[in-house]
């Protein structure tokens, strides 16, 4: 997911400099807990597609008529959505008890392996999920510390934290709704759709695009355009992800096969399939979330969701909001260098296979 | 813990404001999640001390020659500290798997009872848990809001911005270590007593202190007094608490008695005794950390802390604390008016009972 070839190298510099400047502060307390922060650090800078980096600097570029390189406050500025990222993935992996991401131990799985190898008094998991409650604060206080701290001049970093904030309250809301449908059972589609705006398209595309924006100073036209498109894009990026999560290749994505399922993640995939199957396989597919499927029974679900007709619709939808996208950004509002960008990183984000 | 009459009034009244202009952005998500939301309206505008603005606003106080009440956009930014308190009280609640704060149910029990009564799919405990960390990541990011959107001048912003993002990264630390310290099994009096200067010191009285100096634009001998000043009341202010949290009233506390012992909480109170006792009492007092003791036997453990000549010593130490507390204010660095109500504060935070 290309925007300008070094910008992935340059994201991941500046990440690392600003953590290695948050762990002198934290070292100071102590070392032992240096060794915690250890492991935001590795989390951090050792995987990730930087995806909301990309799209802030691709709203950069897009907002801008010579495409020229971002500066370097630019690049630390939208870097910094990479923190707020792991805070979200710390703690989403705690809500969900997940043991692995990115193919390796979840931070609090890694801290209470830890505790267990120390012969560690108390609950070792209690302590992993107390620890990497903290680790995920850190890595939120580190966000905000590094966007502030930027050096983009003051008027462009004013600008810039309206979206900014404006973000950080959507995907939490939007994250809390979505537990909340997982536990109230919830099965209409407005409410999954309602998750996939806030918790993933503002979160992902649209807020980073917006960022970028305002930090390159954009007209209020080129701003409606890049969010129109953030919208469409990051929708469909959630589509893809509902696909990927029943569907998609554990060697691929990192995660178990139809681990969706297993979670019992309130989907719209999965709403659709409930409206559009036949009763009684409803039934089957409502019996099977949150529970381990052996091989045959995900089998079976997974028949349901292409044999409902829910799987070509939300293909369908996917095409449907890329085209909406992809129109948003045909406008003299848009730059052309930063058009192609963005459609690059509309086609990665909609496509890909993990 | 008077600082100007209407202090607490007007942080109060700005913090308000401050969350009900955030809940606009989580109601138009979803009506749903705005009540969780309103569950961190209600826990930080219904309770708590306020130590840290007032603490702040004190900082101003004490670096303006003039002794006029402090600006509204000054209040604000004071105020916001109370936001940070309220993540750091959530998710302490849930580390230490508190039913109750301030007498009323910890803010992930509120959630795990409104779970229950709706009759809703899952662990009800695991529910409360989850959405309670998400209420805590909300409190943090309106924590940094509020700050930066106060108003203050961009000078006096970037100024204060030092030791706000210090003081996060300390308080996280200190909170990491003091769960390490528990886990561990550490003993020894130098890790309590980092834990106490960075959990407790730094981030109740010398960063807001330092906070308030430098929206005030403080000289440096200001700062270095103030923190001077902050250090040490902020380590009197923890050793009173862990007295509090052993021989504390209850009614008064609104904590369980002798809920640190029953926690295990290593307390520099703790490692004293532990120091000071003849072995078999050690042995015995290491040996109810972590229970639920009966009355007998906390009573005994009480006797212990106290025969040992560890309360004793902690009182002195209380003292001495506080004196050179004092001594650092008694310079032209610090406004007259600004000084009473530092020694006030001083006061109120070292020979309190709750």
């Amino acid at each position: 997911m290309a925007t300008r070839p070094d910008d992935g190298e340059r994201v991941l510099a500046t990440l690392r400099r600003h953590i290695e400047g948050r762990r002198t502060v934290v070292a100071a307390v102590d070392e032992r807990v240096d060794r915690l922060a250890g492991l935001l650090s590795d989390f951090v800078l050792d995987g990730g597609k930087r995806m909301r980096p990309r799209f802030a600097l691709a709203g950069w570029a897009a907002s801008r008529p010579d495409a020229g390189p971002a500066p370097e406050e630019v690049v630390t500025a939208c870097a910094a959505l990479e923190l707020i990222q792991a805070c979200a993935l710390v703690h989403d992996d705690i809500v969900d008890a997940s043991d692995t991401r990115r193919g390796r131990p979840t931070v609090h799985r890694a801290i209470e392996s830890a505790h267990r190898r120390d012969g560690w008094d108390g609950d070792a998991a209690r302590y992993g999920v107390s620890q990497a409650i903290l680790v995920g604060d850190l890595a939120l206080s580190w966000a905000d510390e590094m966007f502030v701290t930027s050096g983009v001049d003051p008027a462009a970093l004013s600008r810039a934290l309206g979206p900014w904030h404006a973000m950080k309250t959507e995907v939490l809301s939007g994250q809390m709704l979505d537990i909340l449908a997982e536990a109230s059972g919830a099965t209409d589609e407005q409410t999954p759709a309602r998750v996939n705006r806030f918790k993933t398209a503002a979160y992902t595309v649209e807020r980073p695009l917006h960022i970028g924006a305002e930090l390159a100073g954009a007209t209020a036209e080129t701003i409606a355009a890049l969010r129109g498109f953030g919208v469409a894009v990051g929708q469909a990026f959630q589509l893809r992800d509902d696909l990927l999560g029943v569907f998609g290749d554990p060697e691929i994505t990192g995660k178990p096969s139809g681990d969706d399922l297993r979670e019992g993640k309130r989907t719209l995939l999965l709403a659709r399939a409930m409206t559009l199957a036949p009763e009684e396989d409803g039934r089957f597919l409502a019996g099977v979330l949150g529970t381990e499927p052996d091989g045959p029974t995900l089998e079976r679900a997974r028949a349901v969701l292409v044999d409902s007709g829910a799987v070509a619709s939300v293909e369908t939808e996917i095409e449907e909001l890329t085209a909406r996208a992809l129109d948003a950004i045909a406008s003299d509002a848009i730059s052309t260098h930063g058009r192609d960008v963005l459609r690059d990183l509309a086609e990665a984000a909609t496509r890909r296979r993990a």
